[in-house]
């Protein structure tokens, strides 16, 4: 059950890696409750406005990997043979850089992310997503 | 169905306000894959993890209020008489103040928060929270 769970999570990851925005729509669940929090940002609500936001990030970014580390997943009901929903946290490590610059022009990040699936007849669909910046990475830098 | 969720929702909120660190602990499942995000923190994980947070969040707070904004509940599986999982989101807008100084030292501060609640025989209970701050409130103060 968490391979399979893990296996959609995963395709979430390469949709924005490769900037495919029909895969992107094909893991979400249509709905006006859907949510999305991207890092320091207010809720998004509603599976329009939430692949809208991902189709803007995917556009203006040249280049994103993630590395995720620390994953856990959780299903529910706990101990059901078939769960209904799922609870997937991990720790985001993103290499990204402008497309239109240089190659020194990478940048690193981390965020923690927790994310909701519900099981479909299809099979697992995002819900909602929560990331959120990681403070010892947004401290000012000081150098000036 | 909302209104359970919502009012075991709230009283997680009381108990932080107040200090009930006994009305913390009853909230939440005790499990060792329980989780809990503070903003800009990476995630706890396992229920004594979280609580002995909240214990020393508590201990060092010496006024916190929190006003909640913008609520959304919704439970799963979707539609079922009988949600076995709750996702609760909000704003928290929140008022603290140092007990020991002026009483000036107020500050006011922001964050989103997406909890994840579960049905037990006992009533509903936290099995993850995850907050974050929200962007604008973190730019360095650029006054000096």
């Amino acid at each position: 059950m968490n391979a399979t769970v893990l296996a959609v999570h995963g395709a979430f990851y390469d949709a924005v890696e490769t900037g495919d925005v029909d895969l992107m729509a094909s893991l979400w669940v249509d709905d006006a409750e859907t949510s999305c929090v991207h890092p320091g940002a207010l809720p998004l609500r509603g599976t329009a406005q939430v692949l809208r936001s991902w189709t803007v990030l995917m556009a203006n970014v040249g280049y994103i990997q993630f590395f995720l580390t620390d994953i856990q997943v959780v299903t529910f009901p706990r101990g059901a043979d078939e769960p209904t929903t799922a609870l997937v946290s991990c720790t985001e490590n993103i290499l990204s850089g402008e497309g239109l610059v240089s190659p020194e022009a990478f940048s690193g990040g981390k965020a923690v992310c927790t994310s909701i699936l519900v099981s479909r007849p299809g099979g697992w669909k995002f819900w909602s997503r929560h990331a959120s910046p990681i403070a010892e990475l947004i401290v000012p830098d000081t150098k000036d």
